[in-house]
């Protein structure tokens, strides 16, 4: 019997659990950060192979791993199927890196970011540059704490061109829950100038939860009248062990319309250089798998504010 | 302080370190099978959500959530791209959803089936009917327990159309060692008919381990004169938590040359309708993201008897 | 990075949460038996170092290792404070180990044990023989397949010198909620002789759950007219990983008076030899930490069929 | 399905892997420091029901729950069997803990503690006020960081009453690997008084691990010429998961010979008052279980300089 085996140094771990199916644990070299703010518990922490990780109500939200394909995901298919983004809105994107990515854009003359966690946004400004470089002191930028709803109903005609929803999921007791309904959808539409276009991050894009997805879909689906393009699409992020989805809708501009050489040629001309939403890549990351078409199919169903999104199919 | 928090009936697990950054702890309701053979621990067990499930060596293998997803990422663009594929080996494929699938085209003649593991596929039989449907019994098939390397030798100048393999990955020590080396890959050309279509599982597609493929792809990609088309494509296996790679190696017919048209077209002739791998998805597949063509421009080296796969990168 | 980073065979697990503070994976290599009866899930698995182990609702119940500790303080002391036991029931005790020890004493002419869960006694009967040593075929026992209490009833003046009660704890839900209470604690006098002992495992006797011990004890305690001696003593119980208690409640005979000369001229006559319960132990093992005082002041409160035990404090 | 299935805010964790067996998951509340000193990684932190808890190398120090519990069989013993302790060593004891239990004989003068991680104790300054009482503060006390080795071969002749080692164990590669052989123990009797008494903390006194006593013990037994008395005991420390072994060796006093009344004299003259260790558990407390004379007898063997403790059997 070997010394290891009496009593290993096994370490720190934080753990997700991800369906009733299974729990991952996650190895913490170190400990950035960890606390709770008035609205979530957070730790900024190292993982082995992983690298600098931010957790909220312990889930996962990025890694240096691959943040890129995330934020490139959530942000640059919208700044490039619109033709010329001027005012963007972010809503949410606590680490910085939603915001960045959009000031790639050099169309952009405004971008405001409403996240309701200063205390959150303070230790992100210290421990994760490589999301933001430092783009919070971009003078394009206004950085507000508040509601993002609130805002959004505030700034009607105000005519962004692109809204990014980079928000946590509607859970219950979540202050994003009415984030994720018709009624604020109709909100959104109303700031947004008359060719703006709106992408949310929309939760798992797999075969045990595509509840969220495909909701958030029917209920976009349902408002032709308001945006005349509802198109999903999935991002490889290796950190969240699974692809994940995203929903754009679009007032007057197909994504499904650009080829690989218009999205090369607005990238070449705005001084946007990807590394995972590449112009060979724009019209794979559309193509939904067909589980996610049934699931919208079966689960699709509208969510309002007297019925907003439960985790119960 | 509750019942639940003093002795809380927390239950059964089974758990696979993958990286250093995270062990996976899936939940197990019940152990169908558990057992060691000759070559490996296997266990068929249920889990929730995921249901019934196979792990080797304490690797999960497949589950009923989505073994569609593998086994027709893992048997349909090959057996689509030959354009009459009548003699088919499947070299592994222990739960006998690899060859089912194979036999879904009615071109099929014959059928066989090398797996080392005859104790495995006997439980197979019993409890993965969801898998292999009873095509066993299909007169077309021949099952045979030998290492299929040595098979593939002995069949030289066989002309099989398509062979399929299912492997475990090259791990240290394990019998598929040398199924994964540019030796053998000439075996297999020399066991395929002049227009024959070879493909293999070729492990993770993600962000923190795509060593194995990228190795796989350069070695194939060097043997450009036995195979003039090397295609890397992926399927989206929820069970396995990550895209999943495979690698198709074909004398003449290259993939990508088949249209969403074509696809369609095969499938209807020959009987075959399939739930991921349909002809809207074909193009989409073979689409690898930016971050698998920098693996393999960085980490790609040629695999050989003389030196095989290490997990060191 | 190694091979054993990227995907290591981690294996098999049993988990039990002990309070809110401590979750206890114990390493599975083998699955000998794992099932559910009428009455409990059961598992009997070899756990490397610990041996072969039985889980009761994912809860261990004892293990190769050292299940001669819980049963020999389960079951000697009592016997041994018995002048002369020749009657003698077992209350639940399904491992066959409890009757086994009982049966070491040849004053015993004859040994009831009853235990609900027929099922798990065909597969004990089966995989641990090392706990029970074949004796459900000695002539002297009656083995039965009842509700213990219902038996007790049953058998009012019957006359039992010793009865040791070896259930699972009063959770809620289980059928031995009702075999701890005043009520069926008066049912157990009646069926003891004038001179009848009465043992029964009472639970952790540690810092962090020392609270069915406590209650267990005042109830027993007020009890003071039918039993005139009781008093708490606990064995170290690896398996546990935490002492152990147990409560001896005695019509006539005092533990304590006892020496350490008694304790062997006993063991002696009666051709009892043990290995943890030893007379030089008998006075250490009644001794309880002050813990345990202070608990049962603060917590003791006597549990009756109206008000049976609640895990809550 | 239900949102706590989906996505559970699972938590935080610090595993420790006892014996091949079974590991251990607790649950973290709250980091309140966590680092890597020159020595050693260490986390104080809070964990449900135990409280604030301090881990070094990833294994569990103390915690609120119990520490008295450790802490009292740490010192109080061997305190109180010298008749009149002036002059006091404690090496290691980075808690304060140990030092504050000696400080609590009014007989004390002058007490040294020599601990060589000055980064871990300006932490536990901070934090650990209810382990240390201030008492770094105690004019009678000296703190100095170096090796405690060291400090004792350079105080022979120094005359202490009690030297208390209260260190880490002897794991390879650790600074405490010397302090726990023959010729080390030498050196504190010459450092010691004519009548003194030394006492170690001694691992575990369980049936999976009792090699470390056993040798411990073994060796000190060896030593009769200089240490007359040789004595194991052992505290039932919750916070351990096992009783938890020490052995004290003694020049002129026997622990054994010291009766209820003793201690209790002893304790009331000097002002001491303890929650564990009182006068009624002395004996009980010096009584070890029939396996660790087994193992003393089987694995006990002399541990060198040459030949120092291997966590092999």
């Amino acid at each position: 019997m070997s010394e290891k085996l009496f009593s290993q140094s096994t370490g720190m771990f934080i753990a997700e659990t991800h369906t009733e199916g299974v729990t991952w644990f996650f190895s913490v070299d170190r400990f950035l950060v960890e606390g709770k703010s008035q609205y979530q518990q957070y730790q900024i922490v190292d993982i082995p192979v992983w690298g600098k990780t931010l957790f909220l109500d312990y889930k996962i939200q990025s890694s240096l791993l691959d943040e890129y394909v995330y934020h490139e995901s959530m942000v640059q298919p919208a700044m490039t199927v619109h033709p010329n983004p001027k005012k963007v809105l972010v809503a949410g994107g606590g680490e910085g890196a939603t915001l960045w990515q959009a000031l790639q854009h050099n169309t952009v003359e405004k971008a405001d970011m409403v996240d309701l966690d200063e205390e959150l946004i303070q230790w992100v400004k210290v421990h994760m540059t490589e999301w933001h470089h430092g783009c919070f002191d971009d003078p394009r930028v206004t950085l507000v704490h508040q509601d993002a709803r609130k805002w959004i109903e505030d700034h009607k005609g105000h005519g962004y061109d692109v809204i990014l929803s980079d928000l946590p999921g509607p859970h219950e007791g979540s202050p994003a829950r009415m984030l994720y309904t018709k009624e604020y959808f109709q909100h959104v539409a109303e700031s947004l100038s008359d060719d703006g276009v709106f992408v949310l991050q929309s939760g798992a894009c797999n075969e045990t939860y595509p509840y969220l997805f495909s909701q958030i879909f029917a209920t976009l689906d349902s408002m032709k009248d308001t945006f005349a393009y509802v198109r999903g699409y999935y991002g490889l992020v290796t950190t969240f062990q699974m692809p994940w989805g995203f929903i754009l809708a679009s007032k007057k501009h197909d994504p499904m319309a650009l080829t690989q050489e218009d999205v090369a040629a607005r990238h070449a001309t705005r001084g946007v250089s990807n590394r995972y939403y590449t112009p060979r890549f724009h019209q794979a990351m559309f193509t939904l798998p067909e589980y996610m078409l049934r699931a919208i199919e079966k689960h699709g169903k509208i969510l309002t504010d007297a019925e907003p999104f439960l985790w119960t199919a």
